[in-house]
């Protein structure tokens, strides 16, 4: 696995902002506090992303169907799944400097100078609290020793409905998408008529108030989740578990991300969840470290099962073959649409040495990733209404670029710098022989084409 | 235009749910005031309706990029755009009852009673008073007229962020996409090197504390906008008024909606919004009656001079053909995505008469809509394995069913039921002559198509 870092994360920063990938959100008004607005390459990447999964994990896949559940949720089911009571960071201030601070995090800043592996997660605030003063840890923005107490900080943004404050209830945006899967189970099981095993999708945002967002896009407090939970007979869980980690890895594959940068991590004993008897995490190399795209996670009957305690449904399935009736165990992929978004990102971003001392930026995406499948490039504006004609006759079939500004040569920089895949030039002689040059990304090497099969052989391209 | 309405909005409501198009959210819980989840049907419908108005609106457009700005937003923008100030409801109590009451519906309910015309909004809050007392305007609810003072509920949803009470900040969630598009005006404009006239289309989640959401998604408090905002030239607004509106009622067309059903509607001298020289409402004939779902304005250069006011940005634009600096003029075409879903699912929802005291529920929806473009059903469960050759075939191309319970007339039924235009049975021949009978939803023709002929054979007909 490679450990090199070949561009840095300002530079792709500085690359989305300029090149209308990512710009910083409410800029004009000074930002608020790590968001992002996707501009208008930035959102066709990301819908093709998302495009991609939906095919895969859901219409393709004959056990999947989809689902998307609203935001706001009865506020029982944040109880139900332990969001409200387990849902919380660790928090404790300096009294001398008044930095605020996460307990656990404070920890394993210390503990890892000596052990590296020590992980502070699942300590209990009695065992935090006394670990830091037995090790007398200071704090990193003072450098002295005089701390309040640990208290609960819940990550969920708390709003409220309702006409006034006294008729109003507390309500929470979602943390997660799964929940609104969960609560569904039954209607999604008996209006689709499935049986086991099946799965059911969802697309969405998220929103967590993370204390430290951070990392450009990869750590936001309001995100997209691309999660899919899988229903299946107790007893084969695991196999199935190996099927969705092996199907993830493949849908990576597909989409030729780099898969040196990507590792594979499964939990051990002690990290797993307390339902969890199986949980890989897949992470990508970012120019910051590596960092979690996926986790597949074996639950067990925990969420099905609470639900039921809790609302006191019926989420038991009667298998028709066995005659049995049981809850089903989940397997949950969990995968974050805006850091897999940023991997394929940084993935593509390439300075390519042409030697001779020439350079050129080109965004390596996957044809299905790429915003644009092709640009139409009149050679000159006397050529533009023609070479409109052929926009128009391509724009119905793929997302097209027209492009008629600057020199030819600047023109297929710009478009290697956003990952285009062809260039079609219109030039003097097209008036003429109808056929036009298409310029391969990649290669960069040229052919003549007639204007006619020009969709034809885009579509082929394309697959 | 008919005024006929012929199913009620509770057989849809219950057909959206037994069939996995909609359901209440949180339905296990008691559900969420009026919140709703689309089920694994609604959201191949809802994903199609946005695709195609993303494909037409944003990337067949020569003019227009998209956009996808985050729901968490600087409070400062909300300033700006006039939504603090301004966008509330007008509340009251009966202080017999304790009924909580807008106190422009409360008018306006009393004055349609002689006068039908009579509009409360733009009314102050003492002339709304004035004449709550002048007409002794009952409570609809208790019959007494005793009311305490009248009050702005403003319908922003409010959470904060940050990691105490102390340190947050009150932040909103956004109450419309549009602000997201006008606050990056310049960072598209630059990044993807726009001349006037360009647009910038966005498809996103807003929120508004409605005080009484209803009409099952027509009204409710979380939604999902589909909006362009384009800019050009002022003096040329009046003429992209007309385009736009003209691009819409075609995209209606094209989706085969009923035009019967649909009105366009032009608002009046006294209706128009104070920063507007032009609006119109797409309206269409639900069951409950005539609802908005398309407002296209013609907003002058407010928005974008406002933002200049409160943030300091220029957002002058440079005009390389006369060489003037000016202000653009907005266009702005905004739908709610998901009663452009409600209202094709209800158009397409039909009980269709055989004769002879035959019928059949068949929902009629464009192809380009349909949740699964073909169902592949065999006919003997004996004949699954090869059945589901065929249906992997096909699902890298289409959103495919597979369906291997019940009767085959119960299935086609079932598939005619949630709009699925094709239903191919193989049979116990297609095992010897690789052939299978595709059936058509709307004319219930049957044909004999070979295996290898039927991915272009559906494509033939998406087109």
């Amino acid at each position: 696995m490679s450990e090199e870092k070949k561009y840095s994360m300002d530079e792709i920063v500085n690359f989305a902002k300029t090149r209308g990938f990512v710009f910083p959100g409410s800029e004009i008004y000074g930002g608020l506090a790590n968001t992002w607005d996707y501009g208008p390459l930035g959102i066709e990447l990301k819908n093709n992303v998302k495009q991609q999964w939906w095919k895969k994990f859901v219409q393709e896949s004959p056990y999947n169907v989809g689902i998307d559940a609203a935001i706001l949720m009865n506020p029982k089911v944040w109880e139900a799944s332990g969001h409200l009571e387990n849902f919380n960071d660790p928090m404790l201030d300096c009294k001398e400097c008044k930095s605020r601070l996460r307990a656990d995090k404070l920890i394993e800043e210390h503990m890892h100078k000596t052990d590296d592996t020590f992980v502070a997660d699942g300590m209990s605030f009695d065992a935090m609290s006394k670990l830091i003063e037995e090790e007398d840890i200071k704090c990193p923005v003072c450098g002295s020793h005089n701390y309040t107490e640990i208290r609960q900080f819940n990550l969920m943004f708390k709003t409220s409905q309702g006409v006034t404050e006294d008729s109003s209830t507390d309500i929470f945006l979602r943390p997660e998408t799964a929940q609104g899967i969960f609560v569904n189970f039954r209607n999604v099981q008996r209006s689709m008529r499935k049986k086991l095993p099946f799965g059911i999708g969802q697309i969405g945002k998220s929103f967590r108030n993370e204390i430290t967002p951070g990392n450009f896009t990869f750590r936001t407090r309001e995100f997209d989740q691309m999660e899919l939970q899988f229903f299946c007979k107790p007893g084969t869980e695991l196999k199935w578990f190996d099927y969705w980690r092996d199907y993830a890895e493949q849908w990576l594959k597909d989409l030729e991300i780099d898969m040196d940068k990507v590792r594979i991590r499964a939990h051990d004993e002690d990290e797993l969840s307390h339902y969890s008897n199986s949980t890989v995490d897949f992470e990508y190399l970012f120019p910051f470290g590596w960092g979690e795209l996926w986790g597949i996670a074996s639950r067990t009957d925990f969420d099905l099962s609470r639900h039921m305690e809790y609302s006191g449904a019926d989420f038991k399935y009667h298998d028709p073959e066995t005659n049995e009736k049981y809850v089903p165990n989940v397997i949950e992929p969990s995968l974050g649409l805006d850091r897999m978004t940023l991997a394929f990102l940084v993935d593509a971003y390439e300075i390519e040495d042409l030697g001779d001392g020439q350079k050129r930026n080109v965004l390596k995406l996957h044809h299905r990733l790429a915003p644009f499948k092709a640009a139409v490039l009149p050679l000159s504006k006397k050529l533009s209404d023609e070479a409109m004609k052929v926009y128009e006759q391509l724009a119905p079939d793929f997302n097209i670029e027209f492009d008629e500004s600057q020199s030819i040569g600047k023109r297929y920089r710009r478009q290697d710098e956003i990952g285009t895949p062809y260039c079609i030039t219109f030039d003097f002689d097209s008036v003429e022989d109808n056929k036009v040059t298409v310029r391969d990304r990649d290669t960069m090497e040229q052919e003549r084409i007639a204007i006619e099969d020009l969709n034809d052989y885009l579509k082929e391209k394309m697959n």
